[in-house]
């Protein structure tokens, strides 16, 4: 039996840290040899949310050995998945993204639901299969639950989703979920003097749809004044991370997670011409106001795709 | 709430044509409102089954209405749904085949599962979700299942297909499994004088691996001598074939079910190499002797589609 390694998605948000450790906790338990690992950095929010409860944190890795066999959560885009992916022997997935061009050469087995997190989709999975995880799992679950629906302020909250928190929240037993997520979110606006570059770059996904590759950076904030004061640094950084990423669109989004506002930067005509003709939206002073485009998932990713699958 | 059309693949063969049906049913139980269609003609054995039920037919559709709600079952390659997919709202997928590059503008509800066939799939959501199928149902769903499995000796069945047909019979009731299986196949295998092109088409599928498109068409029978007695007729059919689906390499394997044997025509060099190269095979007279390989999803895609992908 080979052992299966579990990451998330590049540049992870704390759904993509701690959805594969809560994922490997449960194959060890039905006997299973796995380890979660990371493609990237974690968030100052996964990392607080870590700190209160002992785990062994997710190894970093960049590719892993030719044939290993891998179990993706959070994602299924290839421009967002490991570098060797195609070395590698996929066998399952656990996602609530748009499907981004999946491709595996063998059948294997993915469950993907429209709900607001990773982690509620392995809830209703261990339902099915009558697990009931840990008081430290249900933490973690619970905690990505609320940072992905920015505690269900998010257009992509479910009711099952608030109903899921609950349920876990019985076995955590977190006293005030309202202070604790704004615990959360304060830690995950803590960016210190993170250089610019690590700012755009922090929670950026790339897409390619039809011949367009595009990607969007957000950064999802208590304290959104903290970006536009930095803003020419990060339209410099822009310009950098746009060559890097070889796409043709790049915007980076700073979200106001409290007064649910999205204010993205857009450095170029082209980026500005999207946005205009995609979200109806005015670019001044390299700001375009998207008003309460405050999921990327739901209130951009589609419009987008429809927009460059249109060509 | 907007009707859910629910459809299997181009070409369908029964387990599309059937698992639609299923899954509308489920739909409708739910207070949902679904209509099963198809993307082509049932195959004489889908006939065959449909006769000792009491079902409405599929419909036949070439497109839909632009924004219409759709479920997928059993594919999900671009090159094997409706043409207007692009215009349509994917809402689900329920599969038991790989990825082949599937892209949905929105999140969606999907199941995909390494069973048997797409009906061993929707037992299992079915019985978490505590729906009993009824008689007619139940007698779709294990007929799909001996379908796709060959009745258990494709390598593809797996211990759940065995244990699902068995539990599906329960409430089924048929007294033989054995001999319905070989009526069913012998169905199957009633071709008449079906022009060559049709046999081509009749259960044939496309793929696009990096720049390769390729197709392979199955005659599963329990008659090869059938196929082998048209043989000029159908290499002849082929060549045309070949042209309108704009594929560069096109194989049609004859399947012999009972003596599990698969003889694949090779009408080009380019196929000859292929199957060489892939199944070290060598062609006679344009036929290949590809053994036991009775599954195409199993033993020939997987390996076409690693030596696609390397270029």
């Amino acid at each position: 039996m080979s052992k299966i390694y579990v990451f998330g998605h590049k540049n992870p948000d704390t759904d993509s840290i701690l959805s594969p450790l809560v994922y490997t906790r449960f194959l060890q338990d039905m006997g299973k040899e796995a380890e979660a690992v990371k493609l990237g950095t974690p968030s100052k929010e996964a990392e607080f949310i870590l700190s209160r409860v002992w785990l062994q944190k997710p190894r970093r890795v960049d590719t892993l050995p030719a044939w290993s066999h891998v179990f993706l959560v959070d994602h299924n885009e290839r421009n967002q998945t490991i570098d060797n992916i195609d070395e590698l022997h996929i066998v399952g997935l656990v996602d609530h993204h748009n499907f981004g061009n999946f491709l595996t050469a063998h059948p294997i087995s993915a469950r993907v639901e429209p709900l607001g997190c990773t982690c509620s989709v392995l809830y209703r999975i261990f339902q099915e299969q009558g697990y009931t995880p840990g008081q430290d799992i249900a933490q973690l679950m619970l905690s990505a639950i609320i940072s992905d629906t920015l505690f269900f302020r998010s257009p992509t909250t479910t009711d099952e989703d608030k109903r899921i928190v609950h349920e876990l929240n019985k076995i955590a037993g977190i006293q005030e979920l309202e202070t604790y997520s704004l615990d959360m979110f304060d830690a995950k606006s803590d960016l210190g003097d993170m250089p610019a570059k690590e700012l755009v770059l922090l929670d950026c996904k790339a897409f390619a749809v039809g011949a367009t590759k595009f990607a969007i950076g957000v950064m999802e904030t208590t304290n959104p004044g903290y970006a536009l004061g930095r803003k020419n640094e990060i339209l410099a950084a822009m310009e950098e991370v746009k060559k890097e990423l070889g796409v043709e669109i790049l915007l980076f989004s700073v979200i106001d997670i409290l007064n649910e506002r999205n204010l993205t930067f857009v450095m170029w005509a082209a980026e500005a011409q999207v946005v205009a003709d995609v979200f109806g939206a005015e670019t001044k002073e390299n700001i375009a106001d998207l008003g309460n485009r405050v999921s990327r998932k739901k209130q951009m990713i589609p419009q987008l795709t429809d927009y460059f699958a249109k060509g």
